[in-house]
């Protein structure tokens, strides 16, 4: 199959990749010169323009892949394709879009009589080797004409994709996918913490996370990374400053929305906003009212 | 390596399975006939007292593997362990016990010229045939004089156990493991329940844990029991009541006390608490105030 990919960047060069070893041909698009260097050097062919791209598979249905950052980007590059494209055409949407944006990115697609699927997609930088995890929304059909793209990007050709619903569906289950991850880390965080608090006994941490990979019930994905990183060692380089790239909010948006309580995994996303609150000025004013009112020490801050 | 194996419950029976398939002579001890009869039927040959498993090994050390629950059994179980065995014997404490007891008891054999590893075992009903995730603490030396032990119990003879610690690692880690179970369950459990929550897109829940089992980030072994436990259904027939076996609020306990944060872990345990609370007075209390302050209208209660 001719596949046409826009967005070139870690994850646009990891899924090209795949494709290309599972024998589909890829061209790809990219509007930064290294982006389209890196493909090139990865095998992948790549176009100047977006409408040289559309314009490379000759006659017949064009099937764009679209991984870009999600937002303006995603915005801007839907809108050019959907002025691009016709009917037959058709367009995944891969990238980490609220699913409502997704819904009607779908209907302006469908004005112009261009498909679109929302597929959520999970796997990171270990996706290109290992395959990714896809999570479909959008029309069976579609689904059925793309299903040899889905085959040769999931771990194996039967495990790790799935239609999950209609349009919007896709980027719903991603979303609630990555509101998940958020838990997931915060109590591998939080178990470590305590695993490092030294006291009596003290404990190898690096050798009980290398025991928890292989056969006990916190196995997983993250465990492995996690344990990697914890045997690395040099966290004391890293910045203790978490960023969120937004669909922890809006799931928990979504969640109190529809009266769904989700306790940790909001908790999750709050100790990320906390990370990055330099000033503390909420841990400033608790211990001025205790000094306040109890009379206990008031540690000083140091001087500005 | 002849091992006496006291406790032949479901952890037991599958420790003592998983022991014989490798090689090693299993003998066998439970108070409950029925435990022994599965026994027998597993391959496991099996003492009638603690007194006859202690003598069934004729002349040399005796190694003992404790699989008995937490708390009164395995107090007693030492205890009678402690007057059987004597120098160069040496046991395993495999159980869930409080790293603080263990430590005690290790005192308590130590004294005694007996040997003791504390021993935490991750894998459930599982880990019979995929094999046990093992923390251990204790002495090196006997870490040693046990491996071919843990090499035929872990997963593969390189994965999956590893000395954490001197005595009372072992559980403290097992402890700390078991608190970020709790953690991730919560994630998960929140996370389905908003993909279950309706609303527009409709996504299939079932659909959407299938592609989360292979190449995504939230894959693991709990993810792959969930996927099971949502595709097989019927939810409506399981009580909504968690119980917890104690590890999760030592672990909180700890971290309180040792002034580590864990919010995510904590709120998991709450969580708990909370499914088992059947009278609800805080909700009631918030209606009536709500009522009294504001005029919100009280659902009344069904009659009693």
């Amino acid at each position: 199959m001719h596949l046409l990919l826009v967005g070139l960047g870690r994850m646009g060069c990891g899924l090209g990749a795949r494709l290309s070893r599972a024998g589909h041909t890829v061209t790809g698009f990219d509007p930064a010169p290294e982006a389209r260097l890196a493909a090139e050097i990865a095998g992948i062919s790549t176009a100047f323009t977006l409408e040289d791209l559309v314009g490379s598979t000759g006659a017949g249905e064009r099937r764009v892949w679209v991984m870009v950052p999600a937002g303006t980007v995603t915005e801007q590059t839907v809108a050019a394709l959907a002025d691009l494209l016709g009917p037959g055409d058709s367009v995944v949407e891969g990238g980490n879009s609220d699913y409502r944006d997704s819904m009607r990115r779908h209907d302006l697609f469908a004005a112009k009589g261009v498909g679109m699927l929302d597929v959520g997609t999970s796997g990171g930088v270990l996706g290109a080797e290992k395959g990714y995890s896809l999570m479909i929304g959008g029309a069976e059909a579609l689904v059925e004409a793309w299903r040899p793209v889905f085959e040769a990007l999931a771990p194996s050709p039967l495990e790790g994709w799935a239609h999950v619903g209609p349009s919007g569906a896709g980027h719903f289950a991603k979303m609630v996918h990555n509101a998940i991850e958020y838990g997931l880390m915060q109590a591998y965080a939080e178990g470590i913490t305590l695993l490092s608090s030294g006291g009596n006994p003290t404990v190898d941490v690096a050798a009980a996370t290398r025991a928890w990979r292989h056969g006990s019930i916190v196995s997983s994905t993250l465990m492995d990374l996690t344990a990697g990183i914890v045997a690395e060692g040099g966290l004391e380089r890293v910045r203790p400053y978490v960023d969120d790239s937004g669909h922890g909010r809006l799931a928990v948006e979504t969640a109190i929305e529809r009266g769904v309580a989700m306790p940790v995994i909001t908790q999750s996303l709050i100790a990320r906003i906390q990370s990055r609150d330099q000033s503390s000025l909420a841990a400033r004013l608790l211990a001025a009212m205790r000094g306040r009112f109890g009379g206990h020490a008031v540690h000083k801050a140091d001087a500005l």
